[in-house]
Parts: structure tokens; C-alpha cells; sequence
């Protein structure tokens, strides 16, 4: 699908404010592609598509994570979580992208998990460091992302789950396996 | 099992230090036993023994973790863990203390679990709080302790979570749980 195509199918899905932050999540998105060696065309589309779900009301994501069979366990967590696993299947059966690492990055872009693929670093990180993003850490984050796409991803993961755990929200399993997972694979 | 028999088993597992801080736990254990309604002879019993493992060799509680079947995913995390659960099993089999209800607070005196017992909660935060702790924020955690236990729980996991997520250590899944599960709790 051409670039113009898919922004302006997402564009109806968006809010301007969310438009434009995956305007930044694309130019991040590319950017990491080139520089470490991903699938330029693949980190466009999923970065164009990532946020595709994030207006859906509850109400459908639910029927969807339980008639498509995803975790249950979702249900039990902040509805923030859904529209990635939700994004994922509307992406494949309202728009047609069936590449299957574009459909995972989507999937993943909020808990990250184990044994994440390039494509699927790539745009988790993007979404936390787009040139919009203002809190903080990110800077930090984006630095360490010109050089160390892991790391970067890591300290994303650490930011959050101290962000959530210091307003007693609850942290997602997934997300903390994930950090587990680049913490054993530095102590390797 | 008398207390002064009790002392006199555990005095010989630990070092000066440790002893020092067993002897804070059960103060400060038979003190929320009182306040809370739990029995306060277990109480003292599971403070203890709490840490009757502690400087058992690495090899040894590997050992007993395998030979137990006890989950095989703790020897992934921190050794740090191990003790608990391996203490359960020798103050059990050594000891010869067969009050499912003291073994159980011994065995998750480090990670929690979610439906903790009144005794569980007891020794968590007890261990967590005694006297001779001097960390940032224990104090809160004293006052919290003195008005609500389950309140207390949480803070110091969130503030064990924090610190260890910091650090960049694993956090094991468990700890998570009991974490998500007082988050939930407070959520109904």
C-alpha cells in the first residue's frame, strides 16, 4: 500500500493531535530502519498503522479480544492496552496488510515481549521517542537509541513500569517478561 | 516449639547481623499479630524461621529446588529468592515444624503471592519494617503498617519493584503478581 493511501485511511481514525504523533512515529520509525538495517517500507506502514485501533470504543475491542480468542487476561488490565492487539486484527481485516511482521509490530507496540523482532523494536521505541513525546527520561532515551536499540527499548520499559508502579497502576505481565528478558540478556 | 529452643535452632543457621534482624521480625510480628487478630504463637514461629535458609549454599537450595519439583523458573531470578522457599522446606524437614500455616509465611516471605494469608502479610511486612531496617521510605511504610496492613503490603512492593527495576535486576513474575493483585484489589 502507497504511503499516501495508508495516511489517509488512518487519518480517519485519528484524532489530529494522534495524527500527528504517528506522523512523528514514522519519521522515528524510518530513521531506526536505516540505521540498523530494517525493512524501510515495512517500519512506514507499521508505524503509519500503529495507533489504527486507538479510537475504538471498549465496548468493540472487547467483542474482539474475545471472539478473535486473544489473552483474556487483557480484559483485566488498563483498556490503554487493548488497541495494539486490537490495531492489529482491524489492520489485517478492515485495511487488508497482511505482512505479518507489520501486523506483529502493531501487536506489540505497547507490552513489547520476549524475543521481539527488529520491526517490532523498532516502532516500540519510536512511539516513545517521536519528536512529539515531551516527559521525563525521553532524551535520554533518544541518545541512547542512536546507538543501542536494545538499551533504548530497555530503559522505555524501565521508564514505564516505574511510571505505572509509582501510581499504583497495574503492570501488565507481558510487559514486565519483556523487561525480564533484555535484563537476562545483558547478564548472558 | 518453645521460643527459647526456637532461638537457640535459628541463632546457629545466621550470623550476628541476621539474628540481630530475626529477633526485629518477631517483635515486630507478634506486635501486627496483636493488632491485626492473627495468632501471635505462629506469628513468632514463622518470624523465627523466616530466614532459617539464608546462608544455606547456592548449590545446596538449587538442589533442593530441583529435587522438590518447587517451580523451576526461581533459579532464573536472583538467588536472593531462594531462601524462602527452600527455608519452608527445611524448617519443615529439619525442624520438624509441620504448621502449614508458618511454612507458607515463611515460604513467601521475599516474593509474596496473591490471597496472601493474615499471617503471610504479617511476616512480609514485618521483615520489611523491623527496627533495625533503615532504608528510603521505611518509615512511611511503619506508619502505614500501624492502620492498614494491605496498604503497607503494597508499599513495599511497589517500593521493591522500583528499586529493583532501577537497578535493572529481574523481577520475579511472582512478585509482579502479588503486586497487580493489591492494585486490583483496591480497584473493586
Amino acid at each position: 500500500m502507497d504511503r499516501a493511501k495508508a495516511l489517509e485511511i488512518v487519518r480517519e481514525q485519528l484524532t489530529d493531535h494522534r495524527y500527528q504523533h504517528t506522523l512523528g512515529v514514522e519519521q522515528t520509525a524510518v530513521k531506526l530502519a536505516k540505521k540498523y538495517g530494517a525493512n524501510e517500507k515495512q517500519a512506514e506502514l507499521a508505524a503509519i498503522f500503529h495507533d489504527y485501533a486507538k479510537f475504538r470504543p471498549k465496548e468493540e475491542m472487547k467483542q474482539i479480544i474475545l471472539q478473535e480468542k486473544m489473552p483474556e487476561e487483557l480484559l483485566s488490565y488498563n483498556s490503554e492496552l487493548w488497541h495494539a492487539p486490537v490495531g492489529a486484527y482491524l489492520v489485517e481485516n478492515e485495511v487488508g496488510i497482511h505482512d505479518r511482521d507489520v501486523l506483529q509490530a502493531i501487536r506489540y507496540h505497547t507490552s513489547g515481549r520476549p524475543h521481539m523482532s527488529l520491526l517490532e523494536k523498532i516502532i516500540y521505541v519510536a512511539d516513545y521517542i517521536e519528536p512529539g513525546r515531551q516527559f521525563p527520561g525521553v532524551d535520554e532515551v533518544r541518545e541512547v537509541a542512536d546507538n543501542d536499540l536494545n538499551e533504548a527499548l530497555l530503559l522505555s520499559i524501565q521508564n514505564s513500569i516505574i511510571f505505572l508502579v509509582k501510581k499504583k497502576r497495574a503492570v501488565f505481565p507481558l510487559t514486565l517478561q519483556t523487561y525480564n528478558y533484555f535484563i537476562h540478556l545483558k547478564e548472558d
